[in-house]
């Protein structure tokens, strides 16, 4: 168990070069806190104390900015770096050693109770602000970038960049 | 008055699979609570009474992630979804029945105190990320995309598709 | 030192027409109250306090939605608006007179402790939701538009727009 936790920990140290030690990102980073109360909340949503899962899920959003359904179900060692915003549904599938970042959206375009969300890959990256939507398949090792919106599968180890920007020069 | 409650909670529940009972909505969602602090928020403002209505305003900011300005009209059965950044501006107006997602922001592009902020029509749906910007006017029925940007008027029962991502393949 | 703040609150107030008051602003607004916690941050930092310069800043970050790395360097007037979700890096550099909207990130794309991060102008506007990713320069007087990605450096009063959304018109 404390191994599982420094492993995790020293995950989030190796990809924040502003991190100066496993304690500031234990006890600072809402991305930690968050994953943790999730594993309580999925705990609880596991053995059908579903409004006791919600209130977990609730107060880690209150917390962290990081909202996670209690049924969603995620890998070991996620980082979710900064976190504000993040949104992940509650039939989305994480695998290991992923990277998500603020503002990402796991998140469904149908309003029936089935498998609407995503299912990401291992070693899957992706960027600030980005919406992968429905019940697509992001495969292994790809990296979606920041503020692009995914409707559809991503076959692995695949770059997707987001929307381009123009420029409009001006007098 | 629980009649305009019970029916509103009803409406969540329609729209969200996965939420399990009126009570989890009532007490753990975040989109109810912003819209009663905002019911109470606007009275004040209504009367005048700036400070103590952006005060309710920024507690209920704090508590849900969801800023809708005091002076800011919506209308009934408005779902807020997950909601964490949304921004809703002093003059705008939001009709009956229309659905925002989290990250939409109704905001302006002025510094002068006119009417700056859009006006969003009924049973309107706004994707997670999008940005509606100045006085436009979403009609009716419309649909705006995830990370759309809007910027003119949008007609009724229109789908307006956020901005394209595309796929760098890699070796 | 009260005329600095006093100069910083009239900047904001001159921005913001739904402000109604210089108190309001100073003791609702969450802009001021993150750049005041995050001087502090700084301090703490710049005296390689690194533990409590992150714990100041993540109470910053609870409190208002505006995460800045302690050690950031942030100019004088700068006004955050509205302020969820926006995320400035350790090496980000901001000039003086900006205006950054909600949802903004200054934020980088390499996990080396080098100098990765925007450094920005004075008088830059960073619409809502954009993402300025990398140690790229943003010249004096540019604007970005909302939801913008930019990769590249910004030559100085050139305005960049956010991507396009397009109409899909529906029977």
């Amino acid at each position: 168990m404390f191994t599982v936790m420094l492993d995790f920990l020293k995950t989030y140290k190796s990809y924040d070069p502003a991190a100066k030690s496993l304690w500031e990102i234990a006890i600072l980073y809402p991305g930690p806190k968050a994953i943790f109360l999730h594993r309580c909340a999925n705990f609880l949503y596991s053995h059908r104390l579903f409004f006791l899962a919600r209130l977990v899920a609730e107060i880690s959003r209150c917390l962290t900015g990081i909202e996670i359904h209690p049924g969603a179900t995620i890998g070991r060692r996620l980082v979710i770096d900064h976190g504000m915003g993040v949104v992940i549904g509650e039939t989305a599938e994480v695998g290991d050693d992923c990277i998500i970042f603020h503002g990402v959206t796991l998140g469904g375009v149908k309003f029936d109770p089935v498998k609407r969300h995503p299912t990401v890959g291992n070693k899957v990256m992706i960027g600030a602000g980005a919406k992968v939507l429905g019940p697509v398949l992001l495969g292994d090792g790809c990296r979606i970038g920041a503020n692009a919106v995914v409707f559809t599968d991503v076959a692995p180890h695949v770059v997707v960049l987001g929307p381009p920007s123009s420029v409009l020069d001006r007098k």
